[in-house]
């Protein structure tokens, strides 16, 4: 609802990390009400259970190569279903505006003069830690995360401002991973600081692989399976362990 | 559930940042199946509606000094519910493990050999900015958002890597907002740099204040109402004019 008691047609909405509980009610309301859904690769399909029978579900997932013109598609896609006067969900895995171009998407429907609405998620970058046993923040070890993503840097991430973050969280590093942990332990942070990498963080399939950074890449390299893919550093991760022996609702490590 | 097929009776939820639809569906859930909850001061009473009658609302905020001796009182009736075999739900504004202590409550349940299951929850550091126009990381402007609390750091914030990041959003700045700007001009942040608070981010009453850096204190320091607060600084903030032109879905500030 807006000021003027009106809905708009429109919205942006973040689907959650994975696990289709971790979905917000406003979510599923407005996914209830939709015409039109363009939804991507990392959405549950679970949460796409939400949309009535008869709505238009749009696959705009990017996969490998040719990012920017997907994503000018998106948008274009977006535009034209909005300017038919269809109610149009644009639902993005996680945080729409956490690594998930949301802005972008904000900005064109703002030029475009088209009122949008906005339903944050739950972002993978606190939910996945966090059904690994690690709080990314914790009163004494840290009092600051910073979340970064490697592929969105111009020029690159600052890897100085990334080792001196209490807790740092890096997305969507899959095959960067060796390149993060050098850096890292390049730019000053400690070779046994905790670290771990969360694949499919909140899924079925999550899996959950820890170490000490300088030996994180040899150990958990071999092992992903090219899900979605996030590397936790700072000394919250050495909270796990005792996490999870008090709870079984998180999947142990299979340790080679 | 867990990997054997139970349910823990325990849980750490999220309650979200404010507005009750921004609620989780699980969070939902386990609120209508509980005995007892123990809930925060930042949870909206539409999210305590989700109980069923008859459960104990135990209203265990914390308001000004005594603390740490409240922290200890909330994690004892955590504790000494759940050993009756209640079935406990800890309630926390935003997401438990982003300031909100919910480490150290998994810590002590972990400790005393109970299992449990946490619920994340929107967290207030992307919601908010997000309802007021903000996107936290923005392709080409931040590639990194770090959140940070000046009252939880030891010996005080890193001041230097906080005005390093990209984007900042810093928690619970209230009366702390001048010693935090001018902390973060003397660390070298830019005076003219976009920043805003953002006071009771997706309640009803949002407030929204902005300004370069070097002014925002004194123009948002008489404006405040006592309600949580969160300073974000970064080029994202410059966003916010075009996007609210767009969606009347977010106040406008009143600007005096």
């Amino acid at each position: 609802m807006n000021d003027h008691g009106t809905m708009p047609r429109v919205h942006l909405v973040g689907a959650g990390p994975g696990d289709p509980g971790l979905f917000t009610l406003r979510g599923a309301e407005v996914l209830r009400q939709a015409d039109v859904v363009l939804h991507d690769r990392l959405v549950h399909p679970e949460v796409l259970r939400h949309a009535r029978s008869g709505a238009l579900l749009v696959y705009v997932g990017k996969e490998g190569g040719g990012e920017q013109v997907a994503q000018e598609e998106t948008i274009a896609q977006l535009l034209a279903h909005a300017r038919r006067g269809r109610r149009v969900v644009r639902l993005k895995g996680g945080d729409p505006f956490v690594f998930g171009r949301g802005g972008e998407e904000a900005m064109a429907l703002a030029r475009a003069g088209i009122p949008f609405g906005v339903v944050p998620g739950v972002s993978s970058g606190i939910a996945a830690p966090a059904a690994a046993g690690i709080p990314v923040t914790h009163r004494g070890l840290a009092a600051a995360v910073t979340f970064a993503s490697a592929s969105l840097a111009r020029g690159g991430p600052d890897w100085a401002h990334l080792a001196r973050s209490p807790t740092l969280v890096l997305f969507m590093v899959g095959h960067g991973l060796a390149v993060a942990t050098r850096a890292l332990l390049a730019a000053g942070r400690a070779a046994q600081t905790p670290a771990a990498v969360i694949e499919s963080g909140t899924w079925e399939d999550q899996q959950v692989i820890t170490g000490p950074l300088a030996e994180l890449a040899d150990r958990a390299g071999p092992r992903l399976r090219g899900g979605p893919a996030l590397l936790v550093v700072g000394e919250v991760v050495g909270l796990r362990d005792a996490w999870v022996a008090a709870t079984l609702a998180i999947p142990e490590e299979r340790a080679s």
